[in-house]
């Protein structure tokens, strides 16, 4: 049995278009503006350090960090990205039983399997626009959940729970002894006024965990740095006994604490996003999609045909992400992420020419 | 409860001696030679990549580890560091029970713990200088083990286990149905005439793993990088399954392609190392310490008074490894790296200082 990579990003099984260009990978969702010079110079300058071990406890990230989201130090935990984080928290928790969106990020999942915790699936309904958006996903945990994630806004729906909602959601596990696991890891890509955290709930509900990334929202994937906040010392104590003490490395600590100085970048960033979301929204709806939620820097949309969408615009040059192996999705869906103005247009040329391929059309 | 960390390297907790000088840090086990340039130049080209997800198979650093080591490239799986293979290997293995010596590297019962195996151990014995050369060890292994973890040469003893044995164990671990770990990342470090890997073995014996480390040998702790070898398909998969896609960031697999060519850097750290690994056995000796195996780039020794040991060389500016924390060792025991005359020289004349503030000798 060969094991299977399932995500966007897969820029390496071929690297070159039929012309020897790269592909512009549409697939995975990040911040189109690149890497901060500030990121790389740090990254440079740390190469030095890197004959130590690197700081198990990420101190000085932490510091910068704990004053940059006005949290205690004590509340974060790093990772070698978000990912990590989340597979330690499932060897942390080692939840029995565990609650998830369907469709939604699939390393929940992943992560959960490894401790070989049970899922229960609430199914999102394509007549609400696959919003979690309910009262009746508080009546979906019970008292034998452990666990319960949401994704907010949601990957791949780009959809956002109400914080209205969430906060019945926190009541409902305090209720029956379950953590509830946010994933806010999109969250800095949502327009100002809907955006918003839970992380000042923190200090009271110490069953609340929050997810973050550095990846998406500095573009540097590639270095690996993601956190998670807990106000419970007991989980940030036992994240660190589940898994080794080095694995934030020294390149990815100090990458870390230049990010955090990138204001303009970031200003920069969602000014971009928004105005781009909005160009690919109406482009899509034009051509024919359904084009759902999309509050992140990626749009989830249907279009049944053609349903060689991803191998034509392969043959173009772009890859997409298709979401037909999502719990409670089908072929037709697809997410792409938001990216500049001239690889946007570029993408909607080459859907149009692939939809005139279609016969149906 | 407040997480401890408990291995060697931290120079992060004290940064500078009262001087203001950096700490001369013997306590970590690192190519005294420094990050080869063609590395560090490596992880400056791989920046422009970073906006990407790594390759999840790391498919360009397992063609030339595959080649470097002659084996297939599917029987690698990379780690961000060793230790993270380890903790994939424990969730991926899943082992009951696991026999370990004592004393060896603390992080296997670590790992372990996560997913609560029961740990045995076989005792290594002063009377025999720590070695694991001792048919009874076999015998240790019975039909309840599911793994047996050797490190070879062990840490923190640089004692070798022979290549008779460790078939021996092979085969015992076959016959009780056992996988066997063996932790060769210090492997490098060790003689020409007395140094092998079991690497040969791996497609007769798919019980067998081999964990290997670039941290160690090519003095990039702060980068991470680390693998293990088996012939066995189906850990191969497992491993894949145990954690996220992305664990080895792209300048870490980078890192590793540019490794791989620095044959001269090497050739130099095998010499240097044994002749400095020889110079500080004798002086150690001269001092009154009992100096054990130390095969590897660091010396296992015992040097009951003063008591205070790393206190008094911390106060001159040196970071030494107490032992006292290991299984079957007790206060007195320390291990100290493998560095440069220079250096060498510096924590000798130290040593010495600080055996005299004692009263006793």
């Amino acid at each position: 049995m060969m094991y299977k990579y399932e995500h966007g990003g897969d820029i390496y099984t071929e690297k070159l278009t039929k012309d020897g260009r790269p592909f512009v990978d549409y697939s995975a969702n990040i911040n189109p503006l690149g890497l901060p010079l500030g990121i790389k110079q740090a990254v440079q300058q740390a190469l030095k350090l890197c004959i130590n071990y690197p700081d198990p406890f990420c101190r000085e990230l932490a510091e910068v960090t704990a004053s940059y989201l006005q949290l205690p130090q004590d509340y974060i935990f790093f990772g070698n990205g978000a990912a990590d984080v989340l597979f330690r928290l499932a060897l942390a928790l080692k939840p029995g039983r565990a609650l998830l969106l369907a469709p939604t990020f699939a390393d929940y999942e992943k992560a959960l399997r490894t401790v070989d915790c049970k899922i229960s699936y609430y199914n999102l309904q394509e007549a609400r626009d696959f919003a979690a958006d309910n009262n009746d996903i508080v009546d979906a945990i019970t008292p034998d959940t452990d666990l319960v994630v949401i994704c907010n806004p949601n990957n791949p729906t780009g959809q956002l729970t109400s914080r209205e909602l969430l906060v019945q959601i926190l009541d409902k596990c305090r209720l029956v002894g379950a953590h509830l696991l946010i994933d806010e890891c999109f969250m800095d890509f949502v327009s100002e006024e809907k955006a918003f955290s839970m992380r000042d709930l923190l200090a009271t509900y110490p069953e609340l965990v929050i997810l973050k990334a550095f990846t998406k929202t500095f573009a540097m994937p590639g270095i690996r740095l993601g956190y998670c906040l807990s106000g419970s010392s007991e989980l940030i104590t036992a994240l660190h006994q589940s898994g080794q003490d080095w694995n934030v490395s020294i390149l990815a600590q100090e990458a870390g604490k230049a990010a955090l100085k990138e204001h303009e970048y970031l200003a920069k960033s969602f000014k971009l996003i928004e105005q781009e979301r909005s160009y690919l929204r109406n482009r899509l709806a034009a051509l024919g999609a359904k084009v759902y939620g999309s509050e992140a820097n990626y749009i989830f949309f249907y279009l049944p045909q053609p349903e060689n969408l991803p191998e034509l615009l392969h043959e173009r040059g772009y890859l997409i992400r298709s979401c037909a192996n999502y719990q409670n999705l089908q072929a037709g869906y697809y997410r792409i992420a938001v990216k500049t103005r001239v690889q946007n247009r570029g993408l909607i040329k080459a859907l149009k020419e692939a939809i005139k391929t279609c016969a149906l059309y």
